[in-house]
């Protein structure tokens, strides 16, 4: 009756752990949510007063541009040229409605069905998801917790095929927090570009990134033409609501992205959109603060397993921390077990991928200090 | 380089045409932008207020559920049942950023690369656009202005195929605006159900029906477990900027497109959805006025026609009047020169289909009287 490359992807996995939120019973304090990577402090005031006085104003109700609206793909631009120090002008941008849409526009823009995209292992599981439905098909490179989860180079090279695209990495890493050093990216565009293959690399958790760690240079790339990089405004802005995320590439693949954009929902939601074209660059410090803020947390988080039993920090990096639990069990349900017995939500290891049995991961980001020093008390108590 | 199902795409046929505006000196008075489906007046002052409460309230700021606000599920359920006598509880329906996502999420469902959906011709070009992009097979049931552009049966039995898995129809339809009548809409949905194939419904259109017309019955037909109803938000209520549809099926076929909507952006953005969610029931008077508004825009469409040489009315109901012109070129042509001459925007028939060169389509909703009174000069003087 349905379409068996959806009837064959399990339920959304955020949605599958929070069902185990009903099942604590409060026995260890609050339940501490490291599941869903959201930040955990709000927006800052300006950028209410920007999503209030956006919606009152009636230039957010019409039709926007496909590409998004001009102010913000200029507004991204520049904060793109600031990031990288490499020129980028809006029409190398278009906006989405979020990173996961930033994704599939992408994969589609590049892959068709019967064609393949490679990931890593362990991978983001809605860009596993995504492919899946589409009927591209996936490849893996195996990433281990020796080489810190970074890909190595003589392994993607081994997993590219001729039906290979494309190269789909995240960078800081979704999973295990991971941060490509520059070199190593660009080695791998150097690669891809050899193979006659795309580099699409998700930089959602770029604001997060210690700013001590060089950024790449993948903009000045010569293989910049086969490069996309994908961005989410929702975890750096705190408005995930607002569903906006952009992708950077060549003008002639934004264009060709602006025709799947049309028939995904013709343009990405427009009140967000405009308070945000005003708010990048002021809220520069802002963020600045909250990557401070991240790095603190990370420290705890890191005190917290030193004083855990058993658990061990395989991998950490921007946001999460990627860890090798001490059970049996598979990790979906040692995670399972985790959240209704000591009330700690993560997302298991399996949901990256099918050799991951051992790791949850914990999204240290979202807690405050308090929160990350419970830990040690609630996990001891397993 | 790029994927040959995205190349083959046309440029989105809203975007082609509006770069025609700026060929036109403004020698025959504004342009009258009849293109692009958009009511041509504000939305209620209350739905606003609603907006910018929605917009400064910070349930609007985090992730919403994947199926869409609770609130507005229900809400939008009650107006189901409302319009069609007929129970719809909150678990049939799952809200999107638009009807385009709604198809799109619909399709996906039901059919993957290989398999065939049915159209008619001529059809709505993004059905037809996000079939192709997801190699899904496009086919055709032929429509007939001697029939009012309404498919008959033995014409749709025909077109199936042992690879067909669904139906994609249009009521009130675009681009010709016919009403299909219930009891036809009934019949389409037996055969259907016979045929082992989906009927997918689009109803964007559906607040402008003449409530003479009477309603379809299919959510009492025993084939209703194969229907899926499509509505778009953003004409009723005057609201495109904030992108939002909903999908009216099974609670089985919601838990489906649930895991698509997932990847496709995790859910449709909060600000539109929970101002929508208290909207819904009292802007039903409002509603009720708009469509006695668009029915004397209608009258008025019409009896311009009659002032108008050479062109002819082939089809019209709800939003759209579907003209046959006069001239030998192709739609396409004829459209750019009338954009460019006369100031009066249409959409070329070709964009609807290969046998569509003869026809234009009018939105003639989005203008206002004294605009539609002004067409016989305009088009008399090509």
């Amino acid at each position: 009756m349905f379409n068996p490359a959806i009837t064959a992807l399990t339920a959304p996995p955020v949605a599958i752990v929070q069902q185990w939120i009903d099942g604590y019973d409060g026995a260890h304090g609050e339940m501490i949510d490291l599941s869903q990577a959201v930040p955990g402090y709000p927006p800052h005031p300006d950028m209410i007063t920007a999503l209030v006085a956006s919606a009152g104003d009636s230039g957010s109700l019409s039709y926007g541009d496909i590409e998004g609206e001009p102010v913000l793909r200029q507004a991204y631009a520049d904060e793109m040229t600031r990031v990288y120090g490499e020129a980028v002008s809006a029409d190398h941008i278009i906006i989405t409605a979020g990173c996961n849409q930033a994704f599939i526009t992408s994969a589609l823009t590049i892959a068709g069905a019967g064609d393949q995209v490679l990931m890593t292992e362990p991978c983001y599981f809605n860009h596993e998801s995504t492919l899946s439905m589409l009927g591209i098909s996936t490849g893996y490179v195996p990433c281990q917790a020796e080489d810190g989860f970074i890909p190595k180079l003589a392994a993607i090279e081994s997993a590219i095929t001729p039906r290979t695209k494309a190269l789909a990495l995240v960078s800081p890493n979704n999973p295990t927090g991971a941060i490509y050093p520059a070199n190593h990216l660009a080695d791998i565009l150097s690669l891809c570009q050899a193979a006659g293959i795309w580099l699409i690399l998700d930089e959602t958790y770029r604001d997060f990134q210690d700013p001590a760690e060089s950024r790449h240079q993948l903009l000045a790339h010569p293989g910049r033409d086969r490069l996309i990089l994908l961005y989410s405004f929702s975890k750096a802005y705190c408005i995930p609501g607002h569903r906006l995320g952009a992708i950077c590439a060549s003008p002639d693949a934004v264009a060709q992205m602006a025709k799947i954009m049309d028939n995904i929902q013709i343009c990405a939601p427009r009140v967000g959109q405009q308070a945000l074209a005003q708010m990048i660059a002021p809220l520069m410090p802002w963020r600045e603060e909250n990557q401070q803020k991240m790095a603190a947390r990370a420290d705890a988080f890191r005190q917290a397993f030193a004083a855990i039993d058993g658990f061990e920090i395989a991998a950490m990096g921007a946001y999460f921390g990627y860890v090798q639990h001490p059970f049996s069990d598979t990790s979906l349900a040692v995670a399972e077990t985790i959240a209704k017995t000591v009330g700690v939500l993560t997302i298991p290891g399996d949901f990256f991928g099918q050799h991951q049995h051992q790791h949850l991961r914990f999204a240290f980001a979202n807690a405050d200090l308090e929160a990350l020093h419970a830990l040690p008390q609630r996990l001891n108590a397993l």
